[in-house]
C-alpha cells in the first residue's frame, strides 16, 4: 500500500469487533514507533500497553470524561504513552529555544504507531482527553506525564472521507 | 514498499545532491502532511515552502548557529512549520489538561511530509535548533512560533542503521 493510502486509511477508529488483537501484531506497532526520530535521538517515551480486559475497561473508563470517549469503555486494547525525560542535548536545546521537543517527539512516534497499525488492517484511536491521574494510579506511572492514549482494535466501521483545510489554505511559498 | 521500510529509509539527510527537487515532489509532500490528524481536527499548522535559492541560504543560515546545523546552508529546499491558533475546542482542552496538543499535531504533520519524501526518495532533515525571530523576519511570519524547519532534497548519502533502545527497555504490558 502506498503511503498516502495507509494515511487515508488512519482515521480515528471508536467502534471495533469483539476480535483480540494478536500480540505479535501490537508488537509490530511498537516497533514503528521505537524506530521513530527524536530530538538529539532521546526517544523520550515508553509505551504501557494495556490489554487484560479488566484494566483495559478501566483505563478506559478514566478516558470516558464529560461525555467525552464513551467509546473507551469497550476496546481491546489501550496503549498509554509515558513522556520519559530528554537527553542532556535536547534538554538543553529546549530550554533555550524555549519549546517542547519531546511532544513532538511523542507526536511522531505515535503516527507511526497508527499509521502501522492501518497497514494490520487494525484500527486506533489517539485520544488526549483524559483523567490523567487515574491513569497514572492504575497502570503505577510515577512522576511522569501521560499526553496520550491510544485505543487499538480491528475496527468495525467503514473509511470515511477525511475533512481537511485545502493546501491554498495551509501553505505558501517563500513568504508566509 | 512497507510502512518500515520506509520508516528505515528516512533519516537525517544532511548532503544533499544539486539536483533541484520538482514542485509536485513537494506538493505530494505537503499532501501527505495536509492528511494528518490533530486534536479536535484542528489542523493547526502553516507551511512556508522556500525554494528561492537566495532565500533559502539565508534561511539555512539562520539554522546554522553554534556550529549546529551547518549543512542547511546549501540545501535545495526548506519548508518552515508555522504554528497555529488552534480551534476553540483544542484550545479548552489543552488548558484544562495542560498540554499543548499543537505540538503532537504539528509533529504528527512533519512526519508524514518526511515519510511520503521518503517514498519519493527524497531525503528530509528535521530541525528544531536554528535562529526563530531571523526565520520568521525572512518569511514576513508575525506573531507565531515556528517550531520545526524541515530541510529537503535529493540524498547524497546512503542510508544508515537506525541506533535506537530495545523494546524492553520502552515497552511494558499492563503495568509501567
Amino acid at each position: 500500500m502506498k503511503l498516502l493510502e495507509l494515511i487515508q486509511k488512519r482515521q480515528s477508529d471508536r467502534k471495533y469487533t469483539s476480535q483480540p488483537v494478536a500480540e505479535d501484531q501490537i508488537v509490530a506497532c511498537l516497533e514503528a514507533a521505537r524506530l521513530a526520530p527524536s530530538a538529539c535521538n532521546s526517544q523520550p517515551w515508553k509505551f504501557v500497553v494495556v490489554n487484560q480486559p479488566e484494566l483495559v475497561a478501566q483505563v478506559g473508563e478514566a478516558a470516558a470524561g464529560l461525555g467525552m470517549n464513551k467509546f473507551a469503555r469497550e476496546v481491546p486494547v489501550i496503549v498509554a504513552v509515558v513522556l520519559e525525560k530528554m537527553n542532556l542535548t535536547a534538554r538543553i536545546g529546549s530550554v533555550i529555544k524555549d519549546k517542547e521537543y519531546s511532544l513532538l517527539d511523542v507526536g511522531i512516534a505515535v503516527e507511526h504507531f497508527c499509521l502501522q497499525a492501518a497497514e494490520l488492517g487494525l484500527g486506533t484511536c489517539i485520544m488526549g482527553w483524559f483523567d490523567e491521574k487515574k491513569v497514572k494510579r492504575l497502570l503505577g506511572i510515577g512522576n511522569r506525564r501521560v499526553p496520550l492514549l491510544i485505543t487499538l482494535g480491528h475496527p468495525a466501521g467503514a473509511t470515511r472521507e477525511k475533512v481537511r483545510k485545502s493546501q491554498d489554505e495551509i501553505v505558501s511559498w517563500n513568504k508566509y
